[in-house]
């Protein structure tokens, strides 16, 4: 068993510890680490389960699985926060989420790959491909932040109407991307799945995994729970704005398993891989997270549009420029990697000190 | 006869009735939609007379030629709209025409190609050097909206000096362009020629095409006048802003010439070709359509300056990011071009739900 | 000797000259040019001396050398500068220096040694490896200003604040990049180092290169307190705002000694060592000079920030953005030098174009 594994049945230990502390009132702070930490192993097991359910059944359904539920722990966790009314942390998880992906995740595995191998490759078409998609995804999520930026009299409602429309689009555009990464161009991404099946040798047990997966996916609801209720109390104590916490705090744990996965194979060279993940998980925050938020929120009763605070909007735009001029070669070494972690340090030294305006609790 | 041909003499019929709804007053909306259509026809048969008198005239001649006529449609409609005292369309419509050759254009010309060619390629060196100078030339047309959105306290004055100052600067570059492209680096750009003469087995009579070519201009002048007499009342009915129909509505009149060329050629599989049309369009709008309306403007009376709506920087900058990053790798695919696409819906949305502010009309 | 050497040793004239001009009060605007002009041939002696103390230091502590005083005098006459308490021409020098080498420097190189050979190329990793620090390091250097830009109520103390804690990050990156360079990676850079050798066929005399390095460094530092005195009265006398001086006017003075070796060296078509003179002083400007005069403001008790104007923000965006898109094919031609050196006019006129606004001298 690797020291990952261990570590992640350490972790398991936090649920029962979190409902401790929820239950006997341990306080909000508690409540709150302990059940970000509760969510790290079971959105480990996600994964790993929705891989194990996509060997079995199949490479489209299981494509389809694995594009509906690789951002599940932070879909999860952002509708539970919707749905108490946090708009303004679902908004800046989004951004924060793009950011950390494209800086931190793929700064770390440059870094620790680079570490240990003096220059590593990746020159494969499905990452050209990806970017080409996640730039566009990036932007068009952008588009109604800068339109009422640069715009006077626009009103919420316009807003509202022009966020929905947007992500209609997005939701259309991720099918196509779909289809064509499962049908038409499917012999490009082959490189992949062949990598997927390496590591299964037996045919896994479908209702086993099944059954994890539904446990899992009711457990992150229920940490999820907790860790919104003591959100607001517990990072004010920590003196932290919501804005710096959706931007930082929440990405980190709801993207937790992309990050060890990313880092995991860039320390056995796999670049192609570590960077699939890291800009695949960007692509599938704007085509389908954010647009489903959108569209969950207007269901729910608590409107939330894609107008996000302008230096979102730059923070995301300079991310996608560094990640863009960084992997552009199609090389990297520790150097690259610690330039994106720095660029990441800076962005949140500015989150962290951006003043608590209106509108943002 | 193809039917490209076909199509473009039955709406060669809308000449006769455009005027007729001209002057048996059937209202302005059938007078503008009428016109559009009669523009069309004409506009193919002013590049094909510009192609033909090209062959004859010789390479050097000929290459001048088509660089000052490549954008005659559009450089005519904007001139009557300019003189009828649309300002605000005029410089809605040099940044639309932009947006609609970068994304529009290459969109449509890569998705349909793609579907027809699983993949397709193009890397030659003129696309390269097209892109550097397409590019600067953006940028360049966008500088004073810049430093006026960036800047207090800058007077109409200053910004129509520093407009033409640039125009002159623009203009200087593109004849800098032209030098390179047809004497010091001509042998680069020598496949376009090939070309363009396989098409012509015998040599073209000079006298017809350049009758052909003053009928078609005059007519498309006329057209242009009838168009936008009727454009204010008729977009009025249609419920659309002056700003969408100068982004959206004209620029798609006055380039469908071009659209229809790198379509076709795209479906062709000769995309080289393609986004030379695409990209080399978008080029000579920045450094010669749009300076030679600022220097017409200032002789005619009606000052236009280079001071853009904010967002049509954001839409500008937005468009020339995406198609760098979708043709950047030299190739493409169905899902390329239905990025492009899905980028310009988004921009027309957000340019739809655009509230009408003071300054346009 | 050279032409070159022969002009220098003519431009030492103005060393007595200046001081005749400071003493006898010729006036402020002698002074100024003067004084400008002396310290030209003075910073080509510095960078003369600094590589042949590398050459006998040996590589590590000579790289060091050159890492530090690569930029000296830019560094000299902006302490002074500081010191005398012009922070805005200051900041705006920091700008302008990027923009300089990035669009002057870098297309007089290109136009110069194009107009000599055909086609030039430029293909080594270390051009792409200074290229993705230098996009780093300019946006870290601008994210202050793009957070006040775009953000509500930052007070003065958390932009100093946040630009302190930007300084040291960015120091940190460069104390990095130091031992990729020299360390880890050297291999990368040995074409530079057997380049450097290929000048020198006997070990230099140590001290004698010591005392030269001593004796300019003074009378820089002499000249730039009497280019600072005069600067104010010179250049309103000019009819030239402070931000035009110190964007403009004080780098072409800084940056002669590396504009005259990049031009010199793109003559011999070492297109190379010309881009990475370009890209690697614009990246030592936003990793150590800037955060040097930042923590050095905060020493001397006149308090800099890294808030610039939001043009300047623009302009050197805008140069990077162009200088990428025209180098990333690894070739250069006299067009691609025009267009640079086109859009260097075209900042250059909107900044001579910028009213004075409070804040600004």
């Amino acid at each position: 068993m690797s020291g990952k594994n261990i570590l992640f049945l350490f972790l398991l230990l936090f649920i029962p510890v979190s409902l401790a502390a929820h239950f006997l009132e341990w306080g909000d702070l508690v409540v709150f680490i302990t059940a970000g930490l509760a969510i790290l192993p079971l959105a480990a097991w996600m994964g790993t389960a929705t891989e194990e359910i996509a060997v079995v059944v199949g490479p489209t359904l299981g494509g389809l699985l694995n594009a509906t539920f690789g951002n599940a722990t932070e879909l999860i966790i952002a509708l539970v926060a919707l749905n108490a009314g946090l708009v303004d942390v679902v908004k800046a998880s989004i951004t924060g989420s793009i950011i950390g992906n494209l800086l931190l995740v793929m700064g770390l595995s440059m870094l620790l790959g680079g570490l240990r191998y003096k220059e590593q490759k990746f020159e494969s078409i499905v990452a050209r491909v990806n970017a080409s998609s996640m730039n566009l995804a990036v932007i068009a999520i952008l588009l109604p932040t800068a339109m009422n930026y640069t715009s006077i009299g626009i009103s919420e409602q316009i807003l509202q109407n022009l966020s929905v429309a947007v992500a209609v689009v997005l939701i259309l555009v991720y099918a196509l991307t779909l289809l064509f990464s499962m049908k038409t161009h499917a012999y490009l991404y082959e490189v992949g799945v062949a990598d997927a099946d390496e590591t299964s040798y037996k045919k896994p047990n479908l209702w086993l995994w099944c059954g994890v997966l539904l446990v899992c996916t009711l457990l992150v609801a229920l940490e999820s729970e907790m860790l919104v209720d003591s959100l607001e109390v517990a990072t004010s104590q920590l003196g932290l704005t919501s804005l710096f916490t959706g931007v930082i705090l929440v990405p980190i744990v709801g993207n937790a398993a992309e990050h060890a996965t990313a880092v995991t194979v860039a320390m056995k060279d796999k670049m192609d891989l570590s960077l699939s993940v890291a800009v695949g998980s960007s692509m599938q925050i704007a085509l389908f997270v954010g647009p489903v938020l959108v569209i969950a929120g207007w269901v729910l009763g608590k409107p939330m549009d894609l107008d996000f605070k302008p230096f979102e909007l730059v923070a995301v735009a300079v991310s996608v420029l560094i990640a863009n001029s960084i992997s552009s070669d199609g090389k990297s070494n520790w150097l690259e990697g610690t330039l994106l972690l720095a660029a990441y340090v800076v962005i949140g030294l500015a989150f962290y000190f951006q003043p608590v305006t209106p509108g943002i609790g």
